[in-house]
């Protein structure tokens, strides 16, 4: 490479020779902003969402209750150790460089299921920032159920050509082991033992911070919108003594599971017609195993009946019994139009696993201290043929005993997708453009033009989607789908008029309040007025001045 | 594929058959949105926006002043035919299926210089959705210099593969040729001819709005800072009349170019030490083909002397001799240490080519009708090792006379990064974040808490640096990197204190007309009263109220 490269103006010929493939490792790389690893701060959280991510999925998937474990060690002024111990079913030995150091590889793509992960790019990525600022290698060890060893393996990935590098590969004794604490952060009961799990530890360049945004926060509500989960948590930190004598400062808490039920194991659908774009329609066809096209349309798409299939054919003017891979191009628009016009049931919303409004009214009775609390699970949507739930939760909170909430201050927003919580990019998410859409005067709120309204107020919102849109690879915002945004404003609205139910109920408590305090001033004056005109003993007045606060009692009630 | 695949609880093996592979074009068509065709309307400019660039890019390149012509054509209720003309230098035949059918190839990402494309996604990611929602082929017409007839192709990209498809490849005579357009949108002047050029054109489904976020509007901005291009376009939109009647509605229009310097071409830079993290050392050192450590630290990246890295190299402790590819991990880490401890130059700056104030006040000042404009170019800066310089232009516009502009409106900021317009994300961008981290009170703006500024305000952002770290693969907000937000916030400061100085002169002036007006009232009575105590004429009198009026006018210009 030379110093300073030719800098005149160019050709055709000599731009052609500079035209170079790009690996999407070296893309994102350099682009690592865009999966959450632009601060080492941020970088933090983001490794452990991840791994998070894939232990709660991986567990769900093979119906064990999942346990996991997260430990940051902080190992040097700005270096962390990220570990993080599942009791899922493991992974096999094969997968394991493929999973931990490749981008675009995962299960989890190509079906219609609601999960966490989705784009398998996650964890790889994280073990990439790893080894781009430490150098080091992504360590795992996993054991599947009934083997003898578990596989320790140590990876990297090659960026230039987006493959796995393995760097170690050998057999362990190994069985993940997990150790509650009570509330004092010292063990609680002896430790628990898995047959089966999997484990990942990652050394990268990171910084730890308390309160908002932080791992902390993550993992607390994570247990909120995961019931199931048990979970404990470990954060060294070197501290700033003597470097010789200092011992680490250690945090240590578990979340222990509330349910012992699994949430329901979503099913896998088809594509629904509806959803699918002309290009999109036109390549199933060509790569469909059905042998007619009326076959290819009952077979490959959710919702359509063999009797369907036919109509379709017929009213797009194609014999249903054609080669599905020689449909020409005016054929499948004319197939296509005439499935827009079909009329179809909704896509089966089996694929979803929403939390549920009693799980989301206990989460929140659960960590925030209100006087009103509500929620809203609305019935299944769908927006570009991909069903989605959508899930409000309210509550109006008392401010002194609530961080973050303020009767000045603008409402907190807590959002989630597919049960993970998202922190960052809130000014960019749907979530967040709905509660400023919803007009909150109405329900007995102040806002500001275009702003949150203001008020002691947690909104919790959820979208579980078989794909959520997120607004950037790091998935820290929805993106805008009008479908979504109506369902979310729908769900606000509703809960919107419980609050304000509430709300003016209390204003009417509080109106009364006033006005018989107001009154009971002049209790003893009136007593008095009467006992002059009337003549009444000492007794007697007292005896009025009862009988005034019994009545003004009994009016306060009716009112 | 089975209408319902299994859903009982999966195992590890269970899980590792359905491992797979996802391609990068796959990925993108499924999270469409990332790339800015979310919706209808969105894809359309973003397809253009996309086209223009690379136009722009290819010109400047090539030392060629650019004319480019786009064209919008309805071809259906809601599809449009997209097609982008420049005079460019054409593109070499083999290069033409990559470059518009296949993401993540491109001559911009491995360079470190200026330009506005950067990702070698964005033309063949508006072919993949034009493929996606119409079937259609992207259609190229290159004609390079000196070459008798021109390229004309048709592609597809093969999204499994993420590999072009190319369906026909022909030649023709073809010259690309423009037409100015007069104010009426009639031809204005005979067409101009180019020996060479491109011409891209996509099919797609699409919606044409006007106003804010409209490709109208982009191409007004793209004017505004690039003075140096002459633009045409024209839209035809289907007429809701009578479908055989019916003649397209057209608008056409001719932006001329203000100055016929090209900008200055950047320079191309190689990595700068300090922005180099251990991993990606590490990388280059494997890479590099010095044979010392010392020479691969002086060859490989920008400032950094034959004695700087003699230097480095004892720092680390390292013999300056060693071998480069045989670099242990922790003499890497030693030689990363000492290069953090060096001092060096800052990165060389000209590879930027900002646009200056100059020019920033000349383009507000042809758009905006105000009462005060300033600009500020800062000095260039660095972020993650990658140059990048902020300029901030603030007009005080007349509301009557400005769309868009209130006084009572939030200001209206303009976003351009590498000179191209950023019309979506507003909220998600550092350039918004740093507006409204200003403390705008203190210039004489009234701002609401977390909020942008009120008042008739115009505010230019531009960002230019080697590689401008969107937020997402769409490119319409920049990342909040903490060095490009104090940068934005040193500019906006300036500017801001500019402004505050206008507005005080500005409220002097009007409370001193207010208190002129208050005693000029008064005048006639001061006269009348002087007129009766010392019995002046009529003449006399009118005299007194002459030299009054006088010493008020005096007087109102020394305040």
């Amino acid at each position: 490479m030379a110093k300073r490269t030719g800098n005149g103006p160019a050709t055709a010929e000599s731009m052609a020779t500079k035209q170079r493939d790009i690996s999407v490792s070296e893309f994102f790389l350099k682009n690592r902003h865009l999966l959450g690893f632009d601060s080492p701060r941020r970088a933090l959280l983001t490794a452990v969402k991840e791994a998070v991510d894939n232990s709660l999925d991986a567990c769900e998937e093979a119906g064990v209750l999942p346990e996991i474990a997260v430990e940051l060690e902080q190992i040097a002024d700005s270096r962390f150790r990220v570990t993080v111990t599942d009791n899922g079913p493991g992974i096999v030995k094969n997968q394991i460089p493929k999973i931990f150091a490749k981008l675009l590889y995962g299960s989890k793509f190509h079906r219609l299921r609601m999960s966490r992960g989705q784009q398998g790019i996650g964890i790889s990525a994280a073990g990439m920032y790893g080894q781009l600022t430490t150098g080091a290698s992504t360590r795992i060890l996993s054991r599947i159920k009934g083997a003898k060893k578990a596989h320790a393996m140590a990876v990297q990935i090659d960026t230039k050509q987006n493959k796995p590098a393995i760097l170690s590969d050998t057999e362990q004794d190994w069985r993940p082991t997990f150790q509650a604490v009570n509330a004092a952060g010292e063990p609680d009961g002896p430790p628990v033992v898995s047959k089966h799990g999997t484990s990942v530890s990652i050394d990268m360049e990171a910084a730890y911070q308390r309160a908002k945004q932080s791992v902390d926060e993550f993992l607390k509500q994570c247990a909120i919108v995961n019931p199931h989960l048990t979970l404990h948590y470990r954060l060294a930190l070197q501290t700033k003594a003597e470097p010789a004598a200092a011992k680490p400062e250690i945090t240590a808490i578990t979340y222990h599971r509330a349910v012992k039920e699994m949430p329901k194991i979503p099913d896998e659908i088809l594509p629904h017609p509806h959803g699918v774009e002309l290009g999109l329609l036109m390549q199933m066809l060509k790569d469909s195993e059905s042998r007619t096209v009326r076959s290819a349309l009952a077979h490959d798409f959710s919702r359509v009946s063999d009797q369907t299939a036919q109509d379709v054919c017929t009213r797009a003017g194609i014999d249903p019994k054609t080669n599905p891979t020689r449909i020409a191009h005016h054929e499948s628009e004319a197939l296509y139009k005439a499935i827009q016009d079909t009329k179809l049931m909704r896509p089966p919303t089996d694929c979803l696993s929403p939390i549920g409004e009693e799980q989301i009214l206990a989460g929140l009775q659960k960590e925030i201290a209100a006087d009103f609390f509500t929620a809203v699970t609305r019935e299944p949507a769908v927006y570009r043929g991909n069903p989605f739930q959508v899930e409000i939760g309210i509550a109006f909170a008392r401010p002194q005993e609530n961080e973050g909430v303020g009767a000045e201050e603008p409402v907190r927003v807590l959002r989630f997708a597919n049960r993970v919580p998202l922190l960052y990019q809130a000014g960019a998410c749907a979530m967040t453009r709905a509660v400023i859409g919803v007009n909150w005067k109405s329900y007995g709120l102040s806002q500001p033009k275009d702003a949150l309204p203001i008020g002691p107020v947690v909104v919790l919102v959820h979208l579980a989607s078989v794909w959520v849109p997120f607004t950037s690879e790091s998935k820290d915002a929805i993106a805008s789908y009008a479908e979504i945004i109506d369902e979310l404003t729908l769900a606000l609205q509703e809960c919107g008029r419980r609050l304000s139910v509430f709300l003016h109920k209390r204003e009417r408590q509080l109106e009364a309040a006033r006005k018989r305090s107001y009154m009971e001033l002049y209790i003893p004056h009136l007593a008095l007025g009467l006992k002059n005109i009337l003549g009444l003993t000492d007794k007697e007045e007292h005896k009025v001045v009862g009988n005034l606060k019994k009545m003004l009692e009994k009016t306060h009630l009716d009112l």
